[in-house]
Parts: structure tokens; sequence; C-alpha cells
């Protein structure tokens, strides 16, 4: 398994404001190059979070995109993957439609109306007792065939991972507005680290849209 | 006069963990890159709460630099500027020595006695009255021939500055590590903009030390 975090966040490290509204951040050339990392990917995973502020549908928007999957006998659409604890997606959202595959990761705290619902429109994938167990329900996934993973935040899912070295690259756009609010919601958020910070390596530097790119690797 | 913020961030945005310490973000080069920006300020100036977390000194190291503002005609140290509304730096703060004129910016609600010690080992400027009023204090430093002003965090300093429109050049350095903490301190904390993002322009972008420096200036 292979896992690639992607996020947007402003000059000062921020995915969103502290309201949790959206803020355009990229461009055209950011969105058009995370469709194509989307397109690459067996599972776009997101945390609940994300699917309660944005309600994102996180499939590949490029048709063409979606013809080379079909061509590499892979399903027109990756999985779609909610990281979430207590069963909080709504049956409603988004990412729940039938575009595209999707598995919702519970812990054994998501009460059992809440998993029937969810069992009709999702594969559930249940690990750990109060929160996801990241480690496991990872190896369900990979199980389950998906190798390459996407992860499109939000912070406290990405810090989760990173605890839990499950994390091999990070890339990140930054682009050219400063957020602010010691409130708002990071690229990295959850308890932090004080020690045995996650080393990186930085793979590619490069100017894109109004902003930068930066890609790095995670040192294991 | 013309501000220019200069920070070293972790790839997600944090100036240092969520206790406070000081945290090796940046390199040698980097180290360089700041003093030499520093030699090249009026003033240095950061928040009470660096002065607090970290006891900096803030001056120039290389003697190299001192010596050749020396010869422009300059004091051999930038001033040291502190932004310190109710009158917390202590008085055996490393700020507060010889090497180099200080500044301490207080409010009206600095406490009498704590004026008097401040005093005497630094010029205080007055604005404002629960908290420093940072245009009234910018332009009294101007008027005080301080033109060139490098600042240095923390995040909630900055985040003000910002909202005051004070800053013209943010200067960061994205290190290879990954801090995370929805309670660190990022580059620009506060309460956070949630509409009329200052909005920042990329004007350099390169590898410096095991990271990336990027240079912006604020679209006023």
């Amino acid at each position: 398994m292979h896992v690639v975090v992607n996020a947007a966040a402003s000059a000062d490290g921020k995915l969103s404001s502290r309201r949790r509204e959206q803020i355009a951040i990229s461009g055209e050339a950011d969105f058009e190059r995370v469709d194509r990392l989307r397109a690459n990917s067996d599972a776009v995973v997101v945390g609940v979070g994300t699917v309660l502020a944005d309600d994102p549908h996180l499939t590949v928007k490029d048709e063409s995109l979606c013809n080379e999957r079909l061509e590499r006998g892979e399903p027109k659409q990756p999985a779609r993957v909610v990281v979430d604890s207590k069963g909080r997606t709504p049956t409603d959202a988004a990412v729940l439609d039938d575009a595209a595959a999707t598995y919702v990761c519970l812990s054994e705290a998501a009460p059992v109306d809440t998993r029937l619902e969810l069992a009709d429109r999702a594969e559930l994938v249940t690990a750990g007792d109060e929160r996801v167990d990241l480690l496991r329900a990872f190896a369900a996934l990979e199980s389950a065939g998906l190798k390459q993973i996407m992860v499109e935040g939000g912070g406290e899912l990405i810090f989760s991972l990173f605890e839990a070295g499950l994390v091999d690259e990070l890339r990140t756009f930054v682009g050219p507005k400063v957020i602010g609010g010691r409130d708002a919601p990071t690229l990295a958020d959850g308890e932090g680290f004080v020690e045995a910070f996650p080393q990186l390596r930085l793979e590619r530097l490069e100017r894109l849209d109004e902003g930068a790119l930066l890609c790095w690797t995670v040192e294991h």
C-alpha cells in the first residue's frame, strides 16, 4: 500500500477559515493535478469532518482520465473512503451516491441503526473501539485491493495517519492567501507531536497557478 | 516604512509544537539568510509571547555584517522591538541587554510599576487602550527612524499585523518536518480572517537547506 496525502493550504498553513468554509486556495492547474492524482489512485480517502463541512463528491472529473482507467481494466472511478468513527456520515452525502464504490470505516462506537443505514450505500469496515484503528482499517482496504491511496484531508485525519506511520508522501499546494486563526483547521491538527516529528524529504518544488507545489516523501 | 515578516514553519505550517518549545526547522543556509535580513533591517520585531517562550537575543550574529552596518553609518545592531500590550517582558529578558537599542510597545493596560522598570532598559512606546494599537505604534517607530522593519513572530503578532494592513512581504522557510497539533502555534493565529483574505504574490521560490523558501509580497 502506498499512501499519498494531498492538500491545498494557505501561505500560513490553513486548509480553511475558522468557520470551516471552503476557500479557493488553488487554481486550474492544481485542479487538474489533483484530478490526475485521483485517477491514478485506487481510493480517495477523507475524514468525516470533511464530508460534513464540504460534502465532496471525490470523483475524477475529466472523462478522458476515467476512460484511461477503464482501458487499464480498473473501475471507472476510484473508490471513496470515509473515516468516520461514530458513523456521522449523512445518508444523503455526495460520497454515498452510485458514481463510485464507497467504503465507510467505523469504530465499534458507531450506533447499530447508523450502520444499517450506511450498509445499504457503502461497504463498512469496522476497526477500533472508540476511534477507527487506522492500521487495521487500512489493512482491510488493502485486502480489498486498494493499494494506491490518496488522502484529501482534513487535518485531523492527516495527523492521525502520520501518527500511525501510514503516510508515504505529502503533496501540498501552498496558495497566495493568508487565512490566519488559531482555531482554523491546518494541514495536520490532532494532538500534535512533541518529539519524534515525522521527517520529510523534499522531492519536488515548483510554481503552480499563483502558488507553489511542494512534494515530500516521508522518511521511514 | 517597509515591513517584512520572516518565519520558519514546518511542512504543516507550525512555528513550534503545542508545548511552545523551539524546534529546529531550518538549517545553516537559512540561518545565514535570516542573519543577513536582520542586518539589512533598522529594527527586528517580536511579540511578547516569543520573548516569554524563547528569550531570543535578536542580534546579528555575523560580525562582518555588523561592520557593514557601521560602514553604512548605521548602529552596529538593528534595534529590537517587543510588542507587549500588558508589559509582560521580564526585566532580565535577553532583548533588554545592552547589545542593541530596544523599544517596548505597550498599551495603556500595562501597569505603571512595570513601565518604570522597563523604562530603565528600553524606549517605551505607548499606543492603544487594552492592546497595542499597531498602526500608531509603528508610526512612532517610523518617526524614530526605523523604516526597514523585520518581524520574526510569533503567530499572534503576525496575524495582527496582517489585520492592520502593515505587512509588505512574507518570507517563509518551509522545513522538512510535520509538527501537527490543533493547538500548536501557526504562522498566523489570532481570530483569523473569514473574508477579505490578504492576497499574496509569489516573488521567489527556491530550495534552501532541506526545505523551501517562499517569498511573497502582499497585494495592497
